[in-house]
């Protein structure tokens, strides 16, 4: 890894008794962690070094999750989940790669992932000042989220300008304090190269989703390509395999229960550094209200399934993404209920504004700040039942979703590159506009009308200052139940909004020839664009308000805390560390931290999500556990658990033993860690990967794939029955 | 214990290996079992002493529950669940004893509990060979059976005769083998004196019913009274408390982690002595039939229950008992299926096979046993449709089966009292017509009209051979949905079968006046009967085989494993020991085995079934769990779970500690155990109770019940804040 500037947050210092395990560390500060003491037998450059080659060059980000380079022939190890679009683009009718599995036997038959990107991370640097320079004290807090935003995306259309084919970004480190500019390669030729049948890479399904214990084969291996010069190219015959600058070592012999672990990789976003207002917010407004609709959607959709075998297929996707939040919330809600963390919360801010007003000088510079930051979270409580649904209202139904997103683009098009809303900016809008036309495959009347019937009903159900007015005009007064009938009957019927050619062209046009279209959606869209401009804007001045406002709370929290603390995560590369260990999640349940091949069998039904291959339920009649079951096991592991900080964004990260070689492939996290979000705990905070025996296992018994192996220095241990 | 013959089973030895934990094992030979090798810290003789007065002496069967006596006036310790109706019948619309928990604050004021009896055992002996003269070699089967029910009654008839206030029953110890004659005495008057609320005794309810980790506190206490001179008599305020010949002493230091436990008690019903053919017939037949059944009925009786208050109201007593057969069913069939129940059985038969060939003296002799009893159940599997049908018909909706039972009874009544069903004899009859008046006020027309249609459309549906006449000519040909609409429409709206007048009326006429009776479910009762008669009769030829033929399996099964085996359970006194120990339920999950007073709190929601009191969540925020907390634990233990071998009917079961003092009231299994019906394993075979420390704690901190602690001797330790 190149670096234009390799040290960053100089400014910070980590006191001892932050060092628990908590924590996602950008890589500029794991010196300071004192790993050794932890149990790393390894210096701390060989994982990071700016100076030269490190185990953070072997890792990239592939479509959103994390991969890992586990060969000099750029062979990639990711989630199972990761590989799915993948994996479903490149099956057929003939050939049902997601229900069988897909081996390439040799190179030539690693199949190209069309929509698969490999991001690899050149250098990043601090760019705070250069950030920063745009405010001006007692701005106004609109105009100053938009300088911010201005600034930060010349910054970076600079950068894509002077370095042809990188793409920068810039990644907001403390909310208004420090801005940390990256610059990415991407590799566009990627090629799948081995999956387990979905029965293993999805085994337990929904139903095992955030839980442990776990049983999911969620793996799958990826190669990426480059011209023959090694630079960057779109798919080729003639390309040839990508070698990063440094692989990983899969160790075979895996982990054992307390063995010292941890992981990099590109974790989504937390929130501790947060007030107790934002968490009473979150628990009491924003995720009750998220789980209810999504809960709704989701007992619609099903319904519909029930009774309409194509409509299933076609919501499929929708459901998957939907459940995934809604598990996901109701594991926060019910944690920050059971660990009383909204109580806590208040009293550590108690004691941060006892600090406070403890001195003169500090009360006048802070005095206020809590409170201040109390009154943006409240005016968003009263603004809630009426934004909430402006928000479902374009985005749940598709009809208004698809017509609202043409119309926005076409306003926000008008306005010079740098002032549009991201998606719209000149370097998104290919994958932006393509992305919508794919989405309308997935229109289904039946559901679409009754989700929207819903939310016009609701709409029209706000009290009267309130009213969302693009509603109030299609229900013409009416009974909202048989007004919202009425005129989605004629809507659904007449509409073109989910015919592609109408859509492509409504792209193209300008907003007041839009204005004039007669389609009813695409007035409704029109009508509603007001509404949702007024929300975005009082959305854009509270980020203002809580952009300064938290730069003065962190502050006094560096202050109250005599030292510094770890930035929130944002998609940045991270390490987290920590040991394999089971949890108590209820009173006298002890979970244990490694699973196994008896436990797949164990779960067996015969029935998705718990259908394994007969080929594996005969390897486990023969005990034919060898060669990477550990002796005293008699079993193959399967899944393992262990105590690092990690969050959505972590998928697919290399789980690595105290030596730095590669030993699970992260995936998932407890129920009960899912509240990490807010905060860590020792107690229930457990991460959950695929152990790499399990995935050598498969990939060696069940797929054949003993190249694989030995291209990743694998040794088979050849016995006479295999 | 008086004892008329104190000696049973003398021709059984115990061999060692067979001296696991396994078995529910009569008085007469837990000498045998070496049980201060175990950990037991008294002699066998406090036990169970047949010349002199033992802990046996302490427990009692309380309405089909078992009862311990805690104190010298008679106090019972026993389950809520078994207190459950009499705390019912007990509360007023003012005093919701239910609702609130219930306790007498001094004698005067405990409550009559109008149902309930207290049976103790008197005495034994064994009536083998009394019972057996009746058999002939080569009786045909049918008349086998009936010949020895008549024989059991006529010696129960004698001894009632002969003793009067007593109650006899003969118990078959080993099919076709060997009967014990027991002689109880009733108490009639018993009371009511303490009661946890609901929120308590049932905290978790149908949820966390057959499940572990626990957190019910289910106990209550009764007081048995009797006359001024000691003899058994019905209420009176006259009456004086009772005073058994022992009592228990409880032991408020409870118990640990591997501690030895033992408990007595009166289990109900086990078939581990039977073939892998009767297994596979219970798997594969019987249980899945009852458990779809079960379940289409409680999804009937829920959704009417939905939109009508009143309907669930009365519905809920029938959901309740559904649902715990169903879940138990269901969690026979999993660990049937986990365990590989069927094969081992086999196999074990396999080798029982090759011992019986292996010579040609026991070929002769036993050659054809496993085959001819596989032959009953084949021929059982090939009736089953339709015996289920006819089964279903007379028991599930009400209305045939108030209509059923009515004729049934005055076919049986006609015949001498020893020849009648066993519930239709003169020393039953007046609880047999009771109950079922009683149970008309629970009668909900929508809810037996769609049970009854689907019975009808399914019935019309059986093969030709097969059909039920009766059904037929109610359906009269038609389309068998409208025709069973048209015929229950007018049937349920002109039957009088749910009023208790007319229903005592039909309980005096002969059967020829009541098969001159108008009504129609009268009507399709006596079409019915002829069919459900020949099914009786041949479930009597078949009992009477398998009376048989189990006879000389177990002969040979003796030989075969060169000793003896402990016999099912059958309702007669067992005990059984074990230690206080955690499991393994699934692959990386282990249970441990006490819970506490913070997972009370933790799982509360504050909705049913785990709404806990206020006053309990108040307490354990003060952290007072004084004075019956280990001084390690800082809280109270609320359950407790051991490897004893239990079955339905353990219920109240004193779980005693190595010094034969009481430290829990048994009041369920693990769901894994349900199997032990079938089979015990180290692995999964765990019971529960509530630990005497909540007990304790409850009566005394929620209750205020110290008067109840010192009558049973337990020192309270009042402490200032107490």
């Amino acid at each position: 890894m190149k670096h234009l500037l390799s040290i960053l947050f100089t400014l910070f210092f980590f006191p001892s008794f932050l060092l628990a395990d908590e924590g996602m560390w950008p890589m500029s500060e794991i010196g300071r962690l004192n790993l050794s003491s932890k149990g790393l037998k390894i210096p701390v450059d060989v994982i990071y070094n700016p100076k030269g080659v490190s185990l953070v060059d072997g890792i990239c980000n592939i479509g959103g999750c994390t991969g890992s380079f586990v060969s000099p022939d750029g062979l990639i190890l990711t989630n199972h989940h990761c590989a799915f679009s993948a994996i479903q683009e490149a099956s057929t009718s003939q050939n049902n790669y997601l229900e069988n599995g897909f081996l390439a036997k040799t190179r030539g038959e690693e199949v190209r992932a069309k929509n698969q990107t490999v991001r690899i991370t050149e250098s990043y640097r601090d760019v705070s000042s250069e950030v920063l320079s745009v405010v001006q004290p007692g701005m106004d807090p609109g105009a100053r989220t938009k300088a911010i935003e201005k600034r930060t995306k010349e910054i970076v259309l600079d950068i894509e300008s002077r370095n042809p084919g990188k793409r920068a970004e810039v990644a907001e480190m403390f909310i208004g304090k420090s801005y940390v500019l990256f610059i990415y390669t991407y590799l566009k030729d990627v090629r799948l190269v081995y999956a387990p049948p979905r029965s293993i890479g999805e085994y337990g399904g929904e139903t095992d989703n955030w839980m442990w214990p776990r049983h999911t084969g969620d793996f799958s291996f990826f190669r990426a390509y480059v011209a023959p010069d090694g630079s960057p190219a779109e798919y080729s015959a003639t390309n040839v395999p990508y070698n990063p600058r440094r692989h990983l070592k899969v160790a075979p012999e895996g982990v054992a229960d307390g063995d010292m672990v941890f992981i990099l990789g590109y974790p989504g976003r937390t929130f501790r550094h947060r007030t107790a207002s934002y968490l009473d917010y979150e628990y009491r407004v924003r995720m009750p209200a998220t789980v209810e609709w999504y809960g709704w959607q989701i007992e619609q959709m099903e319904a519909a399934g029930k009774t309409d075998p194509a409509a299933a297929l076609k919501v499929a996707p929708r459901v998957k993404s939907l459940s995934n939040t809604y598990k996901n919330y109701q594991g926060k809600l019910v944690g920050i209920r059971r660990t009383n963390m909204l109580a806590t919360r208040r009293e550590e801010e108690k004691r941060l504004s006892d600090f406070i007003y403890a001195e003169a000088g500090r009360k006048a510079k802070y005095g206020t700040v809590l409170d201040e930051i109390g009154r943006v979270y409240t005016e968003m409580e009263s603004a809630a039942a009426r934004e909430t649904l402006l928000q479902f209202l374009t985005r749940s139904p598709d009809a208004i979703r698809v017509a609202f997103t043409v119309y926005e683009a076409a306003q926000e098009r008008q306005k010079p590159d740098v002032e549009r809303e991201s998606a719209y900016m000149e370097r998104n809008w290919k994958q932006t506009s393509s992305r919508l036309l794919l989405s309308l495959r997935n229109f289904q009347r039946g559901v679409d009308q009754s989700i929207l019937t819903e939310l016009l009903v609701r709409a029209a159900k706000l009290p009267a200052d309130q009213r969302i007015s693009a509603v109030h005009a299609v229900l013409k007064g009416g009974e909202p139940e048989t007004a919202a009938d009425e005129f989605l009957d004629d809507a659904y019927g007449s509409t073109r909004i989910q015919d592609e050619k109408f859509v492509e062209d409504l792209l193209a046009r300008k907003p007041e020839e839009i204005a004039r279209e007669e389609d009813p959606f695409v007035r409704m869209a029109v009508a509603l664009y007001p509404d949702v401009k007024a929300m975005k804007d009082a959305e854009k001045r509270r980020e203002g308000d809580l952009n300064r406002l938290y730069s003065l709370y962190l502050d006094v929290k560096k202050e109250f805390l005599g030292g510094e603390f770890v930035p929130d995560a944002n998609s940045t590369l991270r390490l987290t560390f920590g040991r394999i260990k089971g949890y108590e999640p209820r009173d006298a349940v002890f979970m244990q931290p490694i699973t196994t091949l008896s436990g797949v069998v164990e779960k067996h039904t015969g029935e998705e999500p718990f259908d394994a291959p007969e080929a594996l339920m005969e390897l486990h009649r023969k005990k034919d556990f060898r060669p990477f079951s550990p002796p005293k096991l008699q079993d193959v592991p399967v899944g393992i658990l262990y105590d690092t900080d990690t969050t959505g964004g972590n998928s697919g990260s290399p789980v690595f033993n105290a030596r730095g070689e590669l030993v699970g492939v992260n995936f998932d996290r407890v129920w009960e860690a899912t509240i990490n979000d807010y905060g860590w705990s020792p107690a229930y905070s457990r991460s959950i990967a695929v152990d790499i025996r399990y995935v050598l296992w498969v990939a060696l018994k069940l797929g054949g794939a003993e190249h694989l192996l030995r291209e990743m220095g694998v040794k088979t241990i050849l016995t006479p029955d295999f």
